[in-house]
């Protein structure tokens, strides 16, 4: 797989976990909702300030998220 | 440390570790020499592609880089 499709993978893992909707990972990222589903079906590129904040918002590491089949 | 930092500066410690120029990383991911210097730098936001490149050029994990102080 792709870097950014297991990216898109656990980022979906873990918003789930977290009981997050993808609007609100969305917003609180602030980033477009269509980007964001991007994001999370591998089919974006995002840069490495994007994947910062993401993580923030999910409260994890962004290399966890690199993992190709990351913790939680 | 800013994520961009981080990376920048464990592709530096790597890369030094390989004992590869900065100019034959720059060659061999495909970037132009000032931009993977602005990169090591931290004063770039690259893309994960990019970053997935870099790492294979490094013979080394995405995710190792993404570390405040990667492993070899």
């Amino acid at each position: 797989m792709r870097l950014v499709e297991i990216f898109g993978a656990n980022v979906r893992r873990v918003r789930l976990q977290r009981k997050m909707t993808l609007e609100a990972l969305a917003a609180e990222a602030d980033l477009a909702y269509s980007y964001m589903g991007g994001i999370e079906r591998g089919q974006r590129n995002p840069s490495l300030s994007v994947v910062e904040r993401i993580a923030q918002v999910l409260e994890t590491d962004p290399q966890t998220l690199m993992l190709e089949r990351s913790r939680d």
